[in-house]
């Protein structure tokens, strides 16, 4: 019997394109010898910079592309938020994030995440307690761990409110790719015309995590002053990989590989769905419309980390909502790395658990 | 006419065996592409370290390989230097690292550097006047920027210093492969039976810069600090470079690369001291018995950054002494990234360059 986890974001092998990642491997170091194998200087690998420039229609000096999106994270943060500074994030929110933010000694005031984003009330209030933030970190699209999306009303809403109470938006998105349905919603990015938004993606979702690419687009001053940061801490981010992904996406692969990555999750999502309602009616949450992750409430009284215990009993993981700064009665469950079949033996067993804890539903 | 570039210490795209990338990069995908396309761990692609482990005759758990070496240090820094803290280094030494070490508050030492490593001397004096080190930063192999070797004496000298002073040894030993004669020397690391020594190497000049794969070895306790931060600052480091790394150093191409690199290098090296014989009699030197560099220093009064400007005048780069931490009349000479016969016409111009200041020698 073999372990079946909701517990990792990350995608099985099955969805990853590795016949291209050879191939444009094999093209990186035939087509650019030079620019592949040598110290670049941290803006990145100069064509992908350039490529992910188009895709954003921005000049290519705001564009730094790094050893994946964390450490594009921790640069920002790095640059924004010292010792004591407030700093919003939503409620529940991406455990690292959270960690990192709290290691730097930031104030986090964290904000009620709603099905369709941040409570704009719950952020108003906020706001007006005298709390100066000096960044507000949102994870638009699909997000990690709820699977909520950011409305097209409430992205206007918060740059309004940037704008008024002088803080940084940091957008950072990197399921963006991954939209099962409906239409894709214009990023902050996109409609900042005062310079309050530094966005983050990566190709760790649509090309694969190994290859450990992810990127900042901000105004060209604070993706200035990143850069230096960049410098001293590595030189020059990995030539290779970035030059794998450039040809990954110039060679036309990139779309093929994001349908793959999309049709896959769908029918993943849908098999939690359809498992969840039949064995655990009672349970609580908004169906995703792309992205991993999915965050499900169970009634009051239901304790999670027990359920846990129970679960890994039958071989059954995912992670607790408290790690997210959640209730107790919730729970993250990624979708990314099972297979339908293992997520129907997988949500069968789930209900096993939650049935021994002997809790009646409320 | 090009420039002619003793600046930058990287090598000419001649002596990378691209070929031998290629042919890793698809073993890679093709031997593990799980491994290869999924997030690691911290600790890195877990048969590279263990590849690293054998080397270096210590348990896995002492090894952390990180993206390029530039990060190791920083995590190194991060781990064992606060503000205000004393830290040893070489004079001169590598520019970036004293950027750094400066950059994080420290009170930076710097102590003399002779032909055979550092003045045991003067580090006896330092510690004499009340400075208790947390670190001492020692390039001991063909030292940047001056070519210099640590002698096996030296070797052990430090190593009982810093166990009667209670710091750490930095042993940043990038160049230890490129010998071009004479016996290796043990390393400080291998010599260690009381948890000084933290070692770092890479394969940015095996392999090549742009992979930027690099590592740690030190004491389990510190290695697993380290670790701690690399899972906060990147969860993973870059597998798909790991795995090409491990492909390459284990299907047998590592040695011939390391070959192809001496038997050019110490070509290049042998250029630069014809050259200079022929061309600039007075200048002062030590023949680098391996590396990437070599230290010159010009008789007393030549003012070396008005050399800058009348060089580059002639479109020949190289960088000032000052930069390391050196004298106004020394500069540091890389041979790595220009042929012999660039070297011969390169040296040509310096001496003319050097002419046109119309100092006298002294």
């Amino acid at each position: 019997m073999a372990t079946i986890s909701f517990a990792r974001g990350a995608p099985s092998l099955d969805i990853v394109d590795v016949e291209g990642l050879k191939e444009a491997s094999r093209l990186a170091f035939e087509n650019d010898p030079a620019g592949t194998t040598a110290y670049g200087t941290s803006v990145g690998y100069v064509p992908l910079r350039e490529w992910i420039a188009e895709q954003h229609g921005v000049a290519v000096e705001q564009v730094l592309v790094t050893n994946g999106s964390m450490q594009a994270d921790a640069f920002l943060f790095e640059l924004l938020v010292q010792q004591g500074d407030a700093v919003i994030v939503e409620n529940p929110t991406y455990d690292r994030t959270l960690l990192n933010l709290r290691g730097r000694g930031a104030d986090v005031r964290m904000v009620d995440l709603e099905p369709d984003g941040i409570s704009i009330d719950a952020l108003k209030t906020v706001l007006g307690e005298a709390v100066h933030p000096k960044l507000a970190h949102i994870i638009p699209n699909f997000q990690n761990p709820a699977g909520y999306t950011l409305s097209a009303e409430k992205r206007t809403a918060l740059l309004e409110l940037a704008v008024e109470h002088d803080f940084t938006i940091f957008e950072d998105d990197p399921y963006v790719a991954i939209r099962f349905e409906g239409e894709s919603i214009p990023t902050m990015l996109s409609q900042d015309d005062a310079g309050r938004v530094v966005y983050a993606s990566s190709f760790s979702k649509t090309v694969c995590p190994g290859i450990r690419v992810g990127y900042l687009v901000g105004p060209q001053a604070v993706i200035k002053q990143i850069q230096t940061l960049a410098t001293n801490t590595y030189i020059s981010p990995n030539m290779v990989a970035q030059s794998i992904v450039n040809q990954f996406a110039r060679s036309g692969r990139m779309d093929g590989a994001i349908e793959t990555v999309k049709t896959n999750l769908k029918a993943r999502k849908d098999a939690v769905v359809n498992a969840l309602q039949r064995e655990i009616p009672d349970a609580t949450f908004a169906n995703p419309s792309g992205g991993y992750f999915m965050w499900v409430e169970l009634p009051e009284g239901v304790d999670v980390a027990e359920l846990e215990k129970a679960a890994a009993q039958r071989e059954v993981q995912f992670v607790k909502g408290t790690d997210f700064g959640g209730g107790p009665n919730t729970l993250r469950l990624a979708y990314s790395g099972v297979t339908p079949e293992q997520i129907d033996e997988g949500i069968t067993k789930l209900a096993e658990a939650l049935k021994s804890l002997g809790v009646a539903a409320s």
